[in-house]
């Protein structure tokens, strides 16, 4: 049965039936890594990322033969109130960049072997501006998250998530302030190209809705501050922890819009590795947060799935060596 | 007229006449990277990456249709003083697993595309132990540098190195000393399994070693301190030079090999990346000294040029990025 939520007060409770990793693929895995030819955890990060793996796949051999990466987009009342220097019909003109393939993670995903699928979500009718009312509904929120939900394959071994959605820099940090608390001076950054004024602007226009909405439950926060692509991500963790697929995250505002379920209830991202330390300055601060490390650092900021896309080049390296190494008795190998 | 070198003096001479990055390509690429469909700079990393590569490939449009990966194996006279837990047969066993496809660089290389040569030197005569004797005579030095100059394929588009030597991590100790100075402990760790006893033999032997041979002379050193795999890097690095082809050092022992070009003439490394940030506690120093940031790190100590390997993947998307992408003309995206 395909997975989906009918509220948001259902999704704080999902923790507790929803599939865990599987601790004897782990060990399996473990005690593989420590009979191949190198010396015992000379393979660092790679041997922690393949037995992350084989727990989500419940095998010791964890495999990628299918990644598909997800691009849900979005627009955003709030850039109403100027949040963003790009007009918002860049949203709509960056999809048909991505259809036609011209985009960053076009390149990223052929690169490192994902299969691409963007998915706009009514992109003609943004979310309310947060500051006057709420930016959706619970009903449209709880329909945008069941559209991610929906979008995923449930044949895929791995999937990454991205998006795409002008002055969802904001969206991001106000959904990190709500979930995670703090001002919102320190989730604002230059998004995809504010200068001081316009960060300053973007602190101010969180604290309004802030102001306006109230903290405490960052799944309302979901509803009130967030927007269409932020839910339907959310959808697409939930459904893939519902199959027990890992997830690769994107950066800051991939990382953002989970952070809700993290507040709600942090197992609910045990499946979920990030793929890329943003340049945004907010981003260090939800990775200590949610105590993820992620797997890359190369000072990008570009969203759409593209730290995502690069991290899958790495952990398709990881399960190389897991599963094509040789262990020291079949090379005869002495092993010290 | 295929790159060689005659002396050891002759190596500090040669930055004068050996190629310099392409500007005009560069500038090319940098203007390319800013019309990009993605607010400029968004691929952080990636897009100092594709320049640089633009530069020593002379073209604007970098490319990396054949990666040639060159793991040098050697043996080590220094083994005699009991600085490695393993025994001195492991490097033609592992030679063998390279050989038969069974070790980590096998996997890493098919994963991220890279043709691996193996080219293991005299492993049945080890270097003399540097305590008692040069490990090599000048002779020796310049053939071992000779034979990894003529091991690399001109044709290739980017060259990967990596090395194999049971006790080799007391060699990148040494000669990291010798060019860079500081004390013995500054510059050893634990290599492929030593405790803390072996890791203060091994400072130790090192001691002896330069109180035997002095310093000063960089290149020098590279013989009196040195392997034959160690040489062998130097050679390839600088044949690549001379044909202009980028380089992916990997981690410690590779970055160590090198160490005495670098303290003889600085600009001789120009053409180099660094792959991966090594465990190895040495490296950050090696890496600081040299101002190269490495593009992994992933806590790695393995050696064999998995790191070069791992990086070479972040390399290809890094260029995929650039010659794939629309323009935002190309793409009718407004650009702010």
């Amino acid at each position: 049965m395909p997975f989906e939520v009918s509220s948001l007060a259902e999704i704080a409770t999902l923790a507790d039936s929803l599939p865990t990793a599987d601790a004897t693929s782990i060990e399996a895995a473990r005690s593989r890594q420590d009979s191949l030819t190198k010396p015992p955890g000379a393979l660092g990060r790679l041997e922690e990322i393949a037995v992350f793996l084989a727990g989500w796949q419940r095998s010791d051999r964890p495999k990628i033969d299918h990644a598909q990466t997800l691009v849900f987009a979005g627009n955003h009342g709030i850039c109403d109130r100027g949040v963003n220097p790009f007009p918002q019909a860049v949203t709509a003109q960056m999809v048909l960049n991505f259809e036609a393939g011209g985009a960053a993670i076009n390149q990223l995903c052929q690169a490192n072997g994902a299969h691409l699928q963007v998915v706009p979500l009514e992109l003609d009718r943004p979310t309310q501006d947060f500051t006057t009312a709420s930016a959706m509904s619970e009903d449209e929120t709880v329909a945008a998250i069941n559209v991610g939900a929906s979008a995923l394959d449930v044949s895929t071994d791995i999937l990454l998530l991205g998006e795409m959605g002008i002055g969802n820099s904001t969206i991001a940090a106000a959904l990190a302030c709500a979930s995670f608390g703090g001002s919102p001076e320190e989730w604002v950054g230059a998004g995809t190209g504010s200068n001081q004024e316009g960060i300053a602007l973007k602190a101010r226009v969180i604290a309004e809705g802030l102001e306006r909405h109230g903290a405490g439950d960052p799944l309302k926060a979901l509803a009130d501050l967030g927007g269409r692509e932020q839910a339907a991500i959310c959808g697409a963790v939930l459904a893939a922890r519902d199959a027990s697929i890992p997830v690769l995250l994107d950066g800051y505002i991939c990382t953002a819009a989970v952070a809700p379920l993290f507040a709600a209830d942090s197992r609910l991202l045990d499946h979920c590795l990030i793929g890329h330390a943003s340049a945004e300055p907010g981003h260090a601060k939800l990775v200590e947060t949610m105590g993820k490390a992620p797997v890359l650092d190369f000072a990008m900021r570009l969203g759409e799935g593209t730290g995502a896309a690069l991290a899958l080049g790495i952990v398709k390296s990881a399960l190389a060596c897991h599963n094509g190494m040789a262990t020291f008795a079949e090379a005869g190998v002495s092993d010290g």
